[in-house]
């Protein structure tokens, strides 16, 4: 077993652990020496908005861990679960650049037992919105990340802001079930033309991948009425409606302005507000969303 | 801040914790000085059922966590939340008699907020039985037994055998979600004529209270006729029906065989099975068990 230091001072490639026990059996050591440890949970096909998070992590923490898993209870029957990118050598290379010391890429039998019966319901927050178009989603999100959190019981662990109503569910899950472990938030990195990293990116055609850009324009739309003065969330999504309309390729599913930390639509721009919307392009869903305040 | 062995060296009465924060804690500092935790998560009245699981986790671990609380998720509306017997002062004095060395004693209003709204769900194997008869109890009962696992992070958490399908329920939940947690069940005690002890008896009348002992002796018979060679569930379930049938006061909710471990059902007793049932005696409902193999 290696120790505290050791671990932390491993570079090059991270340790990677198939076996839930033996990851937990590593950090439970590494804590008992003093290490602070964090965890960044993905699905792989990395790519820098999760390496911010890695990064992140490595400045915060002396043990970093990142889970490689593509949860399939997270997916819904008629979704991408089976051509999800999947690139575990290359991923583990990008970990190890970052300097990643721990991996965990379980098998899916190892996390869901044939006799695996049980979910955490988050309730509202999980239910509207992305909630609202994939019905077990959240379901699976919660309690993926909650069996995470028992196998790598880290002091932190790092989501990114994309996938906001994601860190309002996971941040009311570890409230309401009083999980020990601080759940922090990282911007969205994005593309030099400002479109939202994410793994679903390469499913675009170049075609595609030419317009997809016009959601972060229409969220810089949004800031610039709001720098503009305008407090008024539907004029504003309306505003932003018209300029996705535009483009007919975009199918539009939802733009809406929450309270930020919540999933409570508001009326009047009045405070810190987070405006999100949901597209289809072609066969591809992409979200995205942007704070204004 | 004790240390580990001046929590373990405490004696005459467990020192007292309302706040789940500086519970979690002393319980991680006397794990840091390699103390091993367990904990007996109980709703206050305690009898010698809740006694003889602390007197198990003395044995086996070196600080005893007992919690009192009377979990309102785990009540359906028109059950007997408000009137579940309450005597704190007196669950404290027997918990320093036997040695128990801290007691977590919440507020409703610490252990769930005003927008608390997650949930454990633990599917079939809480669905039937008491399940259907009591809707959200399990439910319930897994999200504060989570909620208790993560505010207590024991190495070992005891469980009575009369409420058997929820030992059932926590075991699935604890396999499901990885909980890092050994979960022991422990034998029923009983009264000197047979009832298993339960807070709940004392609702009974005296009346009622001399009735009650029959539900042990229909599993007495439910034994003899095991150790007689019969293997057939039926005959047992209808013989013991008819011995219940004979005590007008007793109003018999359901009396199963199930496959050890599991709330499946069987037919033949050729593996351990455990035979359950649920009566209503009054007003009050009585549940009880036992082992046949």
């Amino acid at each position: 077993m290696h120790n505290a230091s050791s671990i932390a001072d491993c570079r090059g490639t991270p340790r990677v652990f198939e076996d839930p026990r033996l990851l937990r059996h590593a950090v439970v050591e590494a804590q008992r020496q003093g290490a602070k440890v964090g965890l960044v949970p993905t699905m792989g096909a990395l790519h820098e908005g999760h390496l911010s998070l890695v990064d992140a992590c490595r400045s915060a923490c002396d043990v970093t861990v990142a889970s490689i898993f593509v949860n399939p209870t997270q997916f819904g029957p008629r979704e991408d679960l089976a051509s999800y990118p999947r690139s575990l050598p290359r991923d583990l290379q990008l970990l190890a650049e970052r300097g990643c010391q721990l991996a965990f890429v379980p098998e899916a039998e190892s996390m869901y037992g044939p006799r695996h019966d049980t979910y955490v319901d988050v309730g509202a927050a999980a239910r509207g919105w992305e909630g609202a178009i994939r019905p077990t989603h959240f379901r699976g999100v919660a309690t993926v990340v909650l069996k995470l959190f028992h196998i790598i019981p880290a002091d932190c662990a790092f989501f990114g802001q994309k996938d906001y109503q994601q860190t309002v569910v996971v941040k009311q899950m570890a409230a309401d079930l009083d999980v020990p472990i601080e759940i922090r938030v990282l911007p969205t990195v994005r593309e030099s033309d400002g479109l939202a990293m994410s793994s679903r990116n390469a499913y675009l055609t170049p075609d595609q991948r030419a317009v997809a850009p016009r959601l972060w324009e229409s969220l810089q739309l949004a800031q610039s009425l709001f720098d503009a003065g305008v407090r008024d969330a539907d004029r504003i999504q309306r505003a932003m409606q018209a300029s996705l309309a535009a483009e007919p390729q975009l199918e539009l599913q939802y733009v809406a302005c929450f309270a930020e930390g919540t999933l409570c639509e508001v009326e009047r721009l009045d405070a810190p507000t987070i405006v999100a919307l949901a597209a289809r392009l072609g066969a591809t869903r992409l979200i995205d969303n942007h704070r204004l305040a």
